[in-house]
């Protein structure tokens, strides 16, 4: 339960009998921390950058009481299926108020380690719907994804920086390198690794040599591109931390972040930006990568820690691509609310219309192989959701 | 935000209008969920089987406005490092209270992706220090598990079941076969993946085929291992579900279990028992592998939803390894508090006292090149945890 050793708590504990392991959590106030025995400690370390304002704040303990706040941690909604009361309209006060500049979209996530793994994935399926280039997945994808291989699982990689720290679960593991301790014995992917900047300071006495340096880091980052494109591992993304903090606290310049940024568009590398410690505030900036002054910051960025909950933003780009079934559906076409697609025939489209019947739905059929929606003006988002829902898997049984 | 679809609401769903997809988590009681308009559901899926004892229990929410929880729940303790106010007592009251035959430690985790990945982490080690024979950890390891490359890096592989499900996460994914969007365009580990029986039924009309079905299941794992052990990629643990879940609820018969079981046994594979739909009380048992009979079912057990937190229980020889500096460390030895261990040397083991010293221990020496131990006999665990973590600091440092 203990499985690795604390640098600043050693550091802390000179004074062998003022630092304890276990801690009262109850009577911890903002930014103190009580430990076991009592002892009141100035916690300038906050569970690994995890409490944004404070032990106990009391606005927190009141929020967590209301009946409303009580009810969702304790019944656990599968969010995908059966969200809360006003799950959109939360996530629009609460992370969609300080997304990061073009990021209009926000998938709520658990923790760090599984933000960033549901990015990678995200990442994987924009590059490969682009590389694709049309929506027919082939029986051939559907079936090798099955078993693990490509083309229906590429050889895709994300290239990540050495020092870097982005999680322990095998995905986030493969693109982590702070720690021997954190991977030895692990299998792992053959991904791209690049040097991260190493700054010598007092940074005014070393202006040339850090230029020198961020140069040489971002020039391996290209040659990783192309080398490991050559080897059929294409780089389909890449991860940093605007500053490595698990690997030391390694700072580079804004300027190489901007350069960095523009090396992945040159190549069509999706770019994500791990904020999991750097996000909320701490860096002086909401996010750290504000610092960088872009108007494009990132494709993705990941959070957790003192956002006091784990998710990801993402491009609207970047959502997974609606073509199912392209074999059945095509030419989904509308204004408003007066929408409708093509099916391949007449016979399949009457078809879809009786099953969807026979499921509680009415659709209507227009020209020889359309089907048409026609809802009142007072249908909502949620009837939206329930008819996509009967359908997929009208759509997945069709046979 | 909305996934995918769900079967199991579309089958509900005859009458549209009765099925919302928004929930109000607060009205919601016992085994009825209410949607956004007030509509009140007998709920037979419960969150994907995640509600142990119905919605809004009076006892959970009882328990989760407590002080004590109330904290917990807002300052996100790092649990590896500053765990809680009598942590170990509450695991031992709580999960540990319900732990699988054989079974004695736990972590716990977030999820059951998080539960699964840190299993199968838990089993690679596990072997690769089985494979090893010895604690000498080679520079080699250390510098080639930083760039994802063996021997640091081992090409193990875990054993799966077509039709499993075991997560999302890239590592679980690798060992997920139960629908193809879930794995289309994710890269992924080449990994052997075993058919799981498909059996007939009524079960007593069906009783010859099925035990061949079985039959030639079990030998298919076996030729798998032998197969991939050819090609370097070691079989290190076998992951199996006691019912398969999301794959189509497929059942196997408990002799086949035993008999995997077995096969787990013969070759040294890991015995990975996935819990988390199974766990809880849901099959009739409190583990759906109790129903096996056997006094060794497992060697990990992985756990999630309704035991209302993730975790695995694994035994004890799958600890990782603390032999962690075997350059500077040999021989440890001792009865009750009386302990010691030995140094390469007494120039080192002068050095490590000296520094030990200055970081707030007091060590003695004795012998030539002996570190001893003679504590106080009010001595407590959280004693032990801080010098073991201000010592590991000191000989990861050390030069």
């Amino acid at each position: 339960m203990l499985p690795e050793a604390n640098p600043f708590l050693s550091c802390l504990s000179k004074n062998a009998e003022a630092v304890h392991f276990f801690c009262n959590y109850e009577e911890s106030r903002g930014n103190y921390l009580v430990d076991v025995d009592g002892n009141r400690m100035l916690d300038l370390y906050s569970q690994i950058s995890s409490i944004p304002i404070g032990y106990n704040h009391p606005a927190l303990l009141k929020l967590l009481q209301q009946p409303q706040n009580l009810s969702t941690f304790v019944n656990r909604p599968a969010l995908g299926i059966l969200p809360p009361e006003n799950f959109a309209e939360r996530l629009k006060e609460s992370l969609l108020s300080v997304a990061p500049k073009g990021l209009s979209q926000v998938i709520t996530m658990s923790c760090g380690s599984c933000s960033n793994e549901n990015a990678f994935k995200t990442i994987f399926m924009w590059y490969r719907s682009k590389e694709r280039g049309h929506n027919n997945v082939t029986k051939e994808e559907l079936e090798t994804c099955m078993i693990n291989q490509p083309p229906g699982c590429p050889e895709y990689s994300m290239l990540s920086f050495m020092g870097g720290f982005h999680g322990r679960t095998m995905g986030c593991l493969a693109a982590t390198h702070s720690k021997a301790i954190h991977k030895l014995d692990i299998p792992s992917f053959d991904w791209p690794i690049a040097p991260f900047p190493r700054l010598k300071y007092p940074l005014e006495e070393f202006g040339k040599e850090n230029e020198q340096e961020e140069a040489r880091c971002l020039e391996e980052v290209e040659d990783l591109i192309v080398k490991y494109r050559k080897k059929k591992k294409v780089v389909a993304g890449i991860i940093v931390e605007p500053i490595q903090s698990e690997g030391g606290d390694n700072h580079a310049s804004d300027d190489f972040f901007r350069k960095l940024r523009n090396i992945a568009r040159k190549h069509g590398c999706g770019f994500l930006v791990d904020e999991v410690q750097t996000g909320g505030g701490c860096t002086g900036k909401f996010w750290a990568h504000e610092h960088w002054g872009l108007d494009d910051p990132a494709d993705v960025l990941s959070f957790s820690k003192k956002m006091m909950t784990g998710g990801f933003f993402h491009k609207e780009e970047f959502r997974a691509n609606a073509s199912r079934y392209p074999h059945l559906i095509s030419r989904a076409r509308g204004r408003g609310t007066f929408c409708s697609f093509d099916t391949p025939n007449d016979a399949i489209r009457n078809k879809l219309i009786a099953i969807a019947r026979n499921k509680g739905v009415v659709l209507g059929g227009s020209g020889d192989r359309s089907i048409r929606f026609r809802p009142t003006l007072v249908f909502r988002d949620h009837h939206a959701h329930l008819f996509l829902n009967i359908f997929s898997d009208i759509l997945a049984d069709f046979k």
